[in-house]
This record gives structure tokens, C-alpha cells and sequence, in this order.
């Protein structure tokens, strides 16, 4: 990258194009003061900001590698830019702030038409983000995500819960741009990432941010490796995930296990059963809720360290749920308040979080001896000890941000965004302590910068259990996409999605098509939905276990090729689902595909997202032949095309030229 | 008023109250630079603005009565301002722009604790306004205008129409506060009055305002008279409008003129019979729309001329509807565009504006042959020479901001918020010049600064059948005191409101409850609403008629009275209807009351604004003696009391004292 200096300005370029121009006239950098208002309600936010200044810093003093910003000539210096070259291709913009009054940023990257921009964490609505803008705030999704739609409207009247498209669990302020760059910003606080103007990006931060990242290189894919090793790589999955599917079932042990056995008894390879109530319940008048005090409930699976033991025996793992929080009227949170491991009100006392009927203490992972406290107590005895061979690490986003005091002393505002990293690597660190990396995993919904290093599979949280465009089947393959290219190499859904709310109820269908997508992932794991018992179930009808069983056979063929996948997700960081355009930069129609994923470099995978259809409109990027998986007819790339897909043949195509021709060419005859 | 030197800066100050201050640590003006983005769609608005530059001009430099500010003490100066006092009280601040790149103006006033403001032109959900903010755009009001019912969510999605509180037909830059001073901006820029802060107002603007004027005076009733004499007062009312209901009926001559025949024989005092669909109707997949072709339809209306004869004799008027557009299909658009008298777009063309289904030219009243043409032509030709003794002057708010472009050669964003004064003026005039001011009159829902010297009577637009918070019933008492405080003395509504859309049906007890209050406003009319043939009509019901003939003749007992308001609103401009406030100042508990009012002095009207109560709360001013109606009970002020509030006796307090007594006293026996 190169720094030039032009008619009243500067500008920073790589191979001729322009990442970041500044003259007096078109100032890059604005700083200013903002105040803002933020309210929680569960993990919704509803944040405004009062800008009371925003000035362009017109003037730029340039000496050597330094920059001093000010308002004029004569002005007082606002803030200074080191620029760094790490090497050629990228750069390191550092800021140091001369005003301690600022508290608004916004940088003005160069945009040209056409520009295509990627990222910004795990996405559900939009992979090219280009014509919106993006808050990066870890939260609550949203129940349907979509403010003309009913569900979205009741959801925001009752619960402040319906959400929009720019709404994740997982936000990261990194983008990749179709000009060949990736941009990274060094903050925690919040920001927003303005995709909406012709010649400029501009971002913005709720802080003088630390430094910005800029990486060039000559392929989307060699970006996605630069990042994977910037934010780190996951391990491998363990072996014993590739068996078969992971069960999601609850009720207790009787209810868990019989209908496990029942399922392997239908031909449903298991690799293992995942029970969220491993620890127990709570009756509330939303309905049942897990006893949020992370430990083995002996009433509710009065046999489970001698269950776990056999199954294991039987090649089949157990898995159970923990999260940041302890219940108020649980056994450990008395330790934890008695040894000051949880985040403090104003007035010293533990600071309680509204969960729906139940109050919770936040464990304080801003403290060493909080984090190694859970890793003991929780992680190891309770979990590692049993014999258990991973969880979901649900949450992350609830930091809230009003009278909460960190034994770090920094700003809650400022952590919220950084607590799902630090929850993830209290479970890794957990994990590795034990030394059990190669054999016990985690999954997470909640990301941020640096979540890549400690988390080894995320799950796309909370799908509501439908078809629609915002919150439904499809988000799932924009998620797995968007963070694959943040370096995710492992991305997985509940099959059949998860919130039932104000009468949506799981259909069959839906299950099934979200089935025949999950084979296709690294990781095949269903959920109840948080009304089991109202909406459609794996084993409610002889046909769609029948079909599981046949999805999860495809699953367990693909094993030698995603375990490929998996070597390369730790040679190169290269996620196992990648949009198409990684694989055909020349093909200007892979652009705009997002319900669409090459699964590695040789599948094509054309998930149905939608209700009641049997056909499917696939597009077969260029220069390629194209084998379909079931009709095993060639197509020749560069067209769209409608192909049959009843269910149970969900559209997959593999290249002609790939070396795992014969391994794609016997998935039609499995069952 | 008062201009001192304080340490880094200047206030402004009224009998020691502070009312702006200025330093350099706390700036009172912001200048800067934004890009709006407005969307228009059928009279709604979708406005966004992104703010580039927002300065403080920290640096003011005072010389006599000019201050110069600029952001520090070297820097170029961006504004100045005059300081003009007009006489002890009140003082204009002259603005003017030295950087002709700003577009964007914030100036901030002191504000204090427990203050309230009002005004803001025709406000229908807030009367006080503190703890808000209140864009000022003139527009459609929305249906529903409450984003968490059902018809606002379902107005939004299919029509983009359902509004919030803050829309409405007639904003105005204009409030005043409990500190005893008005404040009135001269611009028609769009505007953004912000009451939300504990230390200021923030007065947002988006030009650099021609002036700020500022009025106190020692009671509210004075302010008011400052007020009305500033933006000018209306003339009386005709006197046939006191002899009874303007009954609202359509659907050609042999319907509309049956039924009030038969209104009349069931004892109905009939002052005007008021008819829209003179012009012809024109059938859309929406409906029967009206025919925007400003003559009278002998098709429809075939004996209209000897009819408008005979019912003059009987001393019933009859009246139509106008609006500032032509459809492109009729008979004088061909001539309008012939000369040259409709607003064009950029290829030059007559720019059009889509009403459904059908499209009309704008008549552009910057151009003042277009007003003589519309005068002459349309109100002379086609409404005064046949007789015809009023109409509804509807719409004023639809001016587009996007490719239109206007005679005088100002931007259609600037003038688009004084369009409802131009098309005022152009129906007051037309009037005028016709010598016909005391016997003709015209009704209007749109407004801004100014409209008070030609709109003689304000209606309050178009509520939804319903008791609705945000857009029923309630709302009309509202926007009376609103825009009464801005000088506006006549306010009436729709009898039963307009807007019927998604299943939402006018009630019989509705129509009763808004006729009821109804009587106890200067004007008495009806609607039949949107979709007359779904929703209750007056003569539906033979109780109803007999209620309403009951209401009606209370409305002409009060006459004498209501005169005697007229006479007050002509000498000192206050309105009929006022905020109880401004005859309470000392009474606290009268402050945040706003669906009560004053019927002038000495009559307390509280009306029944749910469904189904047959009870009602009234709260009654301090220091005074109040007489109920309906029972004659005594009550002492200062208390809230539950009355009975059966259908047929809205709750109506006298004041003991009132020289009006005996009139107050033969209420209850009217039939």
C-alpha cells in the first residue's frame, strides 16, 4: 500500500486503486460528540444517538509516516494517524486522540460502483451489504426481522423483540470489499458501518478507535486466509461429531434417551444427544425455562453419569448447556457474590439481569479469578468430569450497559460488544486446560472480534420456524457465508429453526428442507424450538425420520471430503461453506448469490427455502461442468436453470473435474 | 428583553428569566451541513437527513447589537446576528449566513425544570410538548399515528400511511412556554423543534433562518393576542353558519337533498347541506373518488343551480369542495396548461402527481397569474356566481419536493411548507375580491405560518371512526387548543371522523359522543366518511337523529354566547376553544390537561372520549365555583370529579359568577 501526497491531501492506494482519499475540500476523517441512549430489554437494544458535533478535520499536517488532523491551519490538532506498512499489501492506520472530549469518529473509506462489500460478522439479512448501513451492536437478532411483516410488528409491541436486518449476534467491525481489500477496525465500542453512499464507505465508531487494518491481496480467498490468521483458527471438529447427527432432546431422562433409541432403532446414525435440561427446570408463565445453575441435576436425570458412560461405550456423546449468567436462586451464585466474581450495580451489590421472571448475576469475565472459577467449577467438575463432550455456550449479547460496574474499571458500554469473546475463550481455555480440544467442542451463537480464536463452531441462533426472507431457513446460509469470510470455518443451525411465537408453528416441511440443508454442513444437530410440544418433531412421523435418516447417511458419506475441508480450514483458514463468488471471481452473476453455497471448492449446494415448491432455480457459475448429485445430468455453467427438487433431493451440483467425483456421483443411492 | 455580557459569552434575558445563553463552553448555535432524503407517498413523507457537519460556533464577537460567530477567534465568521428589540418585550434576532455552503442551522434555548411549551401549529396527540421532539413538515396526518396498534402497522405496510405524533396537516415553527414567552422562527424550511433536553430547546432548521422572533408578555391570554396579531385574524364567521349543522351528504341530487329533507322534518336545524361530489365522481378500484375538475356537475347535481335558489330562500346554504389540484382528464387542465399555470417538472413538462389511479398538475400559486386564473375562473366563475356559500379547501400539504419546479424559481423544499398559506390566500382572496367575506366562508385542514390571516376556519383533517388515542376523537380537542394558542379562533371537526380503512367501522355511540361535543364548537358539520355505505350514518338510526337534533339546538341556544367569543376572537385573537391553562395560570393541576377545554371563559367542556363509560372524569380549575348542566350540582374547583356522562349530556361546567348564567342554565331542558 502506498501513501501519496496530492493537491491538498492524501491518499492511500494499492495497485493503483484508491482506498482512502483526503483533501480540505473532501475530508476523510470527522470527529465530534455525541450522546447516546441505549435501552435493553432482553437482549434487544434500542439505541439512539444525539450528535451534538460532528466536524470534518479539513487539514492534514503530514510528517514522515504521521498525520495531524485539525479543523485549519491554525487550529488545535483533533487527532493524529500513524500508517504503518506491515508489508506491500497492507497497512496500519493508528489514532491517537488530542481531545479528550471526542467521542465520535466516522472514516471515509473510496467506494466505486458496482463495489461489493462482505462481512461485518455472521450477517442473516444481506451478504452485500453495499446501499444499507450496518450497527455493529452484539444483541438479540429479532423474531422476524422484518417491519412489514405481522410476527416482526406483534414481536416489537409485546417483547421490543422483532429486530431488523442489521440485527446479530454476532457483529464484527471488518468488511471485505469486491476491490480486493479487507478493512479492519480495532474497537469494542459501538459502530456503524454505512454501505449507502456511491463514492465513499463510511464508518462509523463510538470511540477514537485504536487502529485500523487494511489488507490487500490478489483473491477473495487469499483475504479470507489473512483474516483467519489475523483473528485466528478454530481447531478441528472432534472426530465423534462426524457419526452422525447431534439430537437435540429434552424432558428429562427418560423422555431424552427413549426417544434417542427409538431414532437409532428408525436408522438415524446419532453421534449424540444434546439435553439443555441436563441441569434442570424452572416453571415460569412463559412456559419452562432451564434452572440457570450450571450443574447436573440429579432429579431430572437421575442416571446420567452412568448414561453418559454407556453411551459413550455405544460411540455416542453427550452434550448439555451452559451460559454466562447464574440464576440468583441457584447453589453456586452464592459462592460467586461471596467471592465478588460478578459484575456490581452502583451501589456495590451484585447487578441482577431480568431473564422473564428470574434474576441472574453476571459473571464478571472482565476478572481473572471470575474466569478461572468458572473454568474449575463449572467447566471442568461439572461438565469435563462427567464426562461430557461439549454445549451450547448460549448468550453473550445481554451485557448491559447501564449501572454495571466491571472489575476492569472499563466502561460496560465499551465491553459489551467484547463480552462474547470472552465467554468463548473461558470455554476454550477450559477445554484445553483439560486437554481436551481434540475431543470436546462448543457452539455459539454471540461473536465479536476475535471469536475465531476460541470458538470452534458457531450455530446460527434463533430462527424462527419458517420459510420468511429475514428470519427464516435462508438466513441461515447468508450467516454461515458471512462469517465464513470473517474466518468461521465451521458454521451449523437448529434443523428446523427455533422460535414459535404468536401461532408459527414448525411444519414438516420445513423441517425436512431444513434437514436436507443441514447434511450439507459440518455439523447436523436438531432442536425442539422453545414450544416442543406445539410444534412438528423429528420422530412425529415415520417418513420424516425416515428422511433424517437418509440425510444423515449423506452426511456421514461426505465425511472424507469435509474432513479435506477440515484440513484446509487449518492450513489456510478457508471456511467450509463459501459463497460462490470466492470460487468464480470472473463470474460477475456469483455476486449476488446468497442462497447459494459452495461447500468447498467441488459442491454446489441450492438449498429450498421456500414452502411448497418442487422445482428450483439454481445458477451454475461459469466456466464449469456441473454434475447434478440426483439426476447425474451435466450442465454447463454460466446459467441459471430450474431443476426438480422434491423433497429429499435438495439441489447439489459437483465439478465435473473434482477429484471426489466418485464419492459425489454414489450420494443418490444412499437412503 | 435583554442582551448582557457574561463571562466567554451573552444571554438574553426577560425580567431576569434567562431565554438564551451563550458560551463558549456551551455554545447556543450549531451550523452545518446536511443531505436530506425525503420520500413522498400520497401526502406521507419518509425523511431522513444524514448530517456532515455539525459546528458549535463557540466564538461570538459582539459589537452594539451584532454578534459575530465563528467556531474560534481566529476562524472566518459563519453567521451573524442582529439583535433588534421591537420594544421592551419582545426582540427579533436577524440571521445571516457568511458560508453559503451551511444548510443547517441548531440554535438552543434555556429551558427549566417543570417547564411546558405549546404550539407547534396544529399538534393532534401532544398539547404540551416537553420530553418530545416535533419535526415540522406539513403532510398527512397518518392513520392511526401509533406505531403499536394494529391500523398504524397495516397503514404503514400497504399505504406507507400510518403516521406518528408528530405529523399533521398544519405545523408551525411557533411555540410558546410556561416561562412566559412565544418563540417564532421565520423559515419555511423543514424544522425539528426538540423538547427532549432538561437545560434547552433545540431549534433545528434546515437553512439559515431569515430571523427568530421572540414575544413575552405577562399572561398567556397576552401572548396569544401578540400571536394572532402577528400572523393576522380571522374574519367572523357567516351568520347562517350559526342556524344550525352543515350536514355532509353526496351521491347525486336526489340523495343528498332527500336526506336532509328529511333530517329537517325530524327536527335537525339545517344551516348549510355541503356536497363534495358536485364535481362528478370518478370510479377507481379504490373506491368512488371525487372529480378533480373544479365545476359543477350537471350530470350528477342536474338542477343544482335552482336547488342552491330555493334553499336560500329557506335559509339553507350549500356547499362544496376545492382542492389546489387538477386532474389531467378534465376540462380546465387543458387551459391551466395552455397558459402555463401548473408547476413543471425538469424537462418542462406539467409535472404530475399521482392521486391513485389518477394524476393532477399542482396550480402553482408562486406564479400570481396562476392565482388570479384560479380565482377567477374556479372560485368566481365556478362556485360564487352559482350561489355556492362555502367548501372545503382540502389538501395544501402535497407539494412534492422531487423534480418539480416552481415561477418563483425557489426550491420546492423550501416552498412546500408554505403551500397551505398560498392556497389559503388564493380562496380568501377570491372572496374578497368579491365582496363577499361576511357571507362566504371556507373550511381548511392544512397550514402553516400566516394561514391564520386567510383561513378563516380550521378543520381538524381526517381522524379514524374510533375513540383511538392517536387518531380518535380525542385528537380534535387537540389540535383545536394547539393551533388556538397559534392564533387560530374557529376550529371544527368531522362529526364521527373520516378515516375508515381494515375493518375499522364508525359506531353509532361514536358519531353521538363527537356530535355531542361537537355543539360545543363554533361549528357543527358532518362526514359520511370515506366508505359511507360501511359505516354509521346520522339518519341511520331515529335515535340518533333525534340526538343529534338535540345537540344542534343546544349548538344555536349557545349562539348568543359563541357570538359574544367572535367579537372577543376579532379584538384580542383568542380563541374560541382554549387549554384551561390560559385562564388558570395558577392552578398547576391545569397544565397537563388536554381534553378538557374552555368554550371561551366561562364554559368547561370535558368530552366523552371512550367507548362504552356512561361515567367520566373532569377535573375543575381552582377558585371557582362550578355549576354541572346537566344535574345543576355545585362543585368547588380544584378537584378532579366522576360525573354521569350519559349518552345525551357530554360533561358541561359553568362558572357560578358567569354573566352567562341564565343562557348556561336552559341547557339541560333543551330537546
Amino acid at each position: 500500500m502506498k501513501i501519496s501526497l496530492i493537491n491538498n491531501g492524501f491518499e492511500i492506494t494499492q495497485n493503483e486503486k484508491q482506498l482512502l482519499v483526503h483533501t480540505t475540500e473532501n475530508p476523510a476523517i470527522f470527529v465530534g460528540v455525541g450522546q447516546e441512549k441505549m435501552e435493553i430489554y432482553r437482549g434487544n437494544f434500542d439505541i439512539h444517538d444525539y450528535i451534538e458535533e460532528r466536524i470534518p478535520l479539513r487539514f492534514a499536517k503530514i510528517t514522515d509516516n504521521i498525520v495531524e488532523f485539525s479543523c485549519g491551519k491554525d487550529s488545535p490538532v483533533q487527532i493524529t494517524m500513524k500508517i504503518t506498512h506491515q508489508n506491500n499489501l497492507d497497512a496500519l492506520l493508528s489514532f491517537e486522540s488530542q481531545n479528550q472530549h471526542l467521542n465520535r469518529f466516522w472514516i471515509r473509506l473510496s467506494a466505486t460502483q458496482n463495489e461489493r462489500v462482505w462481512g461485518c460478522g455472521e450477517q442473516m439479512s444481506y451478504l452485500n451489504m453495499r446501499g444499507r448501513h450496518f450497527p455493529l451492536w452484539t444483541s438479540e437478532p429479532g423474531v422476524g426481522r422484518d417491519k412489514t411483516t405481522e410476527i416482526t410488528f406483534l414481536s416489537d409491541k409485546y417483547n421490543k423483540a422483532g429486530g431488523d436486518y442489521y440485527h446479530t449476534n454476532y457483529p464484527q467491525p471488518t468488511f471485505i470489499s469486491s476491490n480486493h481489500y479487507a478493512c479492519h477496525i480495532n474497537t469494542t465500542a459501538y459502530a456503524d458501518f454505512d454501505f449507502r453512499n456511491n463514492d465513499f464507505h463510511e464508518l462509523q465508531i463510538w470511540e477514537i478507535p485504536q487502529s485500523i487494518e487494511l489488507y490487500s491481496a490478489p483473491t477473495y480467498l487469499d483475504i479470507v486466509e489473512k483474516l483467519s490468521l489475523r483473528f485466528g483458527r478454530q481447531p478441528k471438529l472432534p472426530e465423534w461429531v462426524y457419526n452422525g447427527i447431534i439430537l437435540g432432546l429434552k424432558g428429562g431422562e427418560e423422555n431424552t434417551f427413549s426417544r434417542m433409541e427409538n431414532a437409532i432403532k428408525k436408522g438415524v446414525p446419532v453421534a449424540a444427544v444434546w439435553s439443555e435440561d441436563w441441569v434442570g427446570l424452572r416453571i415460569t408463565s412463559f412456559g419452562k425455562r432451564l434452572f440457570w445453575d450450571w450443574k447436573w441435576s440429579r432429579k431430572r436425570y437421575p442416571n446420567l453419569e452412568q448414561k453418559i458412560k454407556e453411551l459413550k461405550q455405544r460411540n455416542i456423546r453427550f452434550m448439555s448447556y451452559l451460559n454466562p449468567y447464574l440464576c440468583n436462586d441457584g447453589e453456586l451464585f452464592p459462592i460467586a457474590k461471596q467471592k465478588g466474581y460478578f459484575a456490581l450495580n452502583k451501589d456495590g451489590d451484585v447487578a441482577l439481569v431480568d431473564f422473564g421472571e428470574f434474576y441472574c448475576g453476571v459473571v464478571d469475565f472482565t476478572n481473572p479469578k471470575a474466569c478461572e472459577w468458572y473454568k474449575e467449577e463449572i467447566i471442568k467438575k461439572n461438565c469435563l468430569d462427567l464426562d461430557i463432550s461439549g454445549w451450547m455456550a448460549d448468550f453473550g449479547e445481554y451485557l448491559p450497559t447501564d449501572n454495571i460496574y466491571l472489575a476492569n474499571g472499563v466502561e460496560a458500554k465499551l465491553m459489551h460488544n467484547a463480552w462474547p469473546t470472552l465467554w468463548a475463550k473461558v470455554n476454550a481455555e477450559a477445554i484445553a486446560e483439560a486437554g481436551k480440544t481434540d475431543d470436546v467442542t462448543f457452539f455459539m451463537r454471540a461473536g465479536y472480534t476475535g471469536v475465531q480464536k476460541y470458538c470452534p463452531l458457531l450455530w446460527a441462533g434463533d430462527q424462527s420456524v419458517d420459510f420468511s426472507r429475514h428470519d427464516g431457513l435462508n438466513t441461515v446460509i447468508c450467516a454461515a457465508l458471512s462469517s465464513g469470510l470473517m474466518g468461521n470455518a465451521y458454521h451449523h443451525s437448529d434443523i428446523g429453526g427455533y422460535t414459535s411465537l404468536f401461532n408459527n408453528r414448525r411444519s414438516k416441511e420445513l423441517f425436512e428442507r431444513w434437514a436436507e440443508m443441514a447434511a450439507f454442513t459440518p455439523v447436523m444437530r436438531t432442536h425442539e424450538c422453545n414450544r416442543p410440544d406445539e410444534n412438528f418433531q423429528f420422530d412425529h412421523d415415520p417418513s420424516t425420520i425416515a428422511h433424517l435418516a437418509k440425510m444423515t447417511n449423506i452426511y456421514r458419506h461426505l465425511v472424507p471430503y469435509v474432513k479435506a475441508l477440515a484440513d484446509e480450514a487449518s492450513e489456510k483458514g478457508y471456511p467450509l461453506q463459501r459463497p460462490l463468488f470466492v470460487h468464480f471471481e470472473q463470474d460477475i452473476n456469483t455476486y449476488d448469490i446468497q442462497d447459494q453455497y459452495m461447500y468447498g471448492k467441488d459442491l454446489l449446494v441450492a438449498p429450498v427455502h421456500q414452502q411448497g415448491v418442487t422445482e428450483w432455480k439454481v445458477y451454475l457459475p461459469a466456466d464449469e461442468t456441473w454434475i447434478n448429485v440426483w439426476s447425474k445430468q451435466q450442465v454447463q455453467g454460466g446459467q441459471f436453470i430450474t431443476v426438480a427438487a422434491p423433497i429429499g433431493q435438495p439441489p447439489v451440483f459437483y465439478r465435473k473435474t473434482s477429484k471426489w467425483s466418485d464419492l459425489f456421483a454414489e450420494i443418490a443411492a444412499i437412503k
